[in-house]
């Protein structure tokens, strides 16, 4: 016999950005498996396991709930934002890929939820309104040289870049080599969103021109969002400015046309 | 006086993926702006009032709602998934930007919401697991060559892309054109996604490659992922398969090795 599994993601962290279908999941499962602060974040009941596992074991906790839902659990992965952004679905599908047959035989649900640039980007006003990518910053997985060059081509092409697991004690140097090599593809005035606790009581959103961008405004949970060349500042008195991206490629040359 | 202005996303359009948070907003406005199907979705009391438009209309939208909010009204404008990627959070910042100073004085508050490439990923598995841009394919306020440039680049650089607006009646050719264009930066075999309104009963999710993806099976409500050289099919008996993006960028090489 064969249980379920749940990927949920809670989203940013309050409360009230997690949708009722991750909610739903989370009453129906026995078994929790995660990073220990999503897991503090859930109000269970005495009845419901929690296995928390440091954030450095995605596969090994990916196995272990696979496990536990091939022998007739009902288990939930739980992850901040969505799971399916550098966080726990991708884990699974690897453990299901490389696992025994039982693996693939489970009820597997990804439960999506808001992501942290999405977050960000509502409190900033509207920096991903037009094309843009998502980057993970850690090079655990991947080499340097490919995030740099993946930095470079997007900021060419004039993608927004959102960048996740900007920085961490174990990766000091990565986020401000990434606004360095980003300076000379980028002019200087680009805006810079650092988004920490996007949602939370203990939210900050500062922004900053890339070229005085620094990386000691980011920890691990911030989430910087890099604009393009066309994105736009909005100054409001009394209030923080707005960041957006134009929904036109040309609204530039309009703008200056007719002011 | 001025009002309140919320700017708000639904989600992919199953209730249950809704967050409370934009519930509680919908709950509170007493005017509602948006594309009429949007607004179709909401449970209105009868002293909620609906200011339905065309889908083209945008800025003509976000003034008429800047407006009334800046008359004192408290006033939603809605949007499917998250109304900060190719919804109307860019569209109200451009009208307060080039608009008058009243724009600004305005209480704005962004909801964000789960967008349709998360809702659409979570079904198919992980394929936004690692690295991937969002681009709309929308040539309308863009030139088309800029699109075919940013398809390029991201599909050289490794990243894996969702396609946004990728067909309608007014815009037949572009998703055909795309494809074209991404067969020669990527094997024929990279996983395609048709991601149909996810999440909803009329849910259809396809997974095809890319040397045989058929523009035909996307349309409006259609969010079409294409996976990178590193993307993975996963096959289950009696069971969709699952497509996902490996965590490391090693991942190819590792597996050769062991398997």
């Amino acid at each position: 016999m064969t249980g379920r599994l749940f990927v949920i993601g809670t989203g940013p962290g309050n409360p009230a950005q997690t949708t009722p279908e991750a909610s739903a999941a989370i009453a129906e499962a026995g078994h929790f498996f995660g990073y220990g602060p999503y897991l503090d974040r859930l109000s269970l009941r005495p009845n419901q396991q929690r296995h928390a596992s440091d954030n450095r074991e995605e596969l090994a906790r990916a196995r272990a709930a696979l496990d536990m839902a091939a022998g007739g659990a009902v288990v939930a992965v739980v992850s901040g934002g969505d799971p399916g952004v550098f966080a726990m679905a991708a884990a699974i599908c690897e453990a299901v890929e490389a696992g025994p047959a039982r693996y693939r035989a489970i009820d597997l649900t990804v439960v999506p939820g808001v992501t942290a640039m999405l977050a960000v980007a509502a409190r900033a006003g509207a920096p991903l309104g037009h094309d843009f990518c998502a980057m993970s910053l850690s090079d655990n997985l991947k080499p340097w040289t490919l995030v740099e060059r993946r930095l470079a081509a997007a900021a060419d092409a004039g993608f927004v870049i959102a960048l996740y697991n900007p920085i961490s004690r174990a990766r000091p140097w990565q986020l401000g080599r990434a606004f360095a090599l980003l300076r000379t593809h980028l002019p200087g005035t680009v805006p810079v969103v650092f988004g920490r606790a996007a949602g939370r009581a203990d939210e900050n959103i500062t922004v900053m021109p890339l070229g005085e961008a620094d990386p000691a405004k980011a920890d691990m949970a911030t989430c910087v969002i890099v604009g393009s060349a066309e994105t736009r500042l909005i100054d409001r008195p009394g209030r923080p400015p707005l960041v957006y991206a134009p929904r036109s490629a040309g609204a530039l040359a309009e703008r200056a046309g007719t002011t």
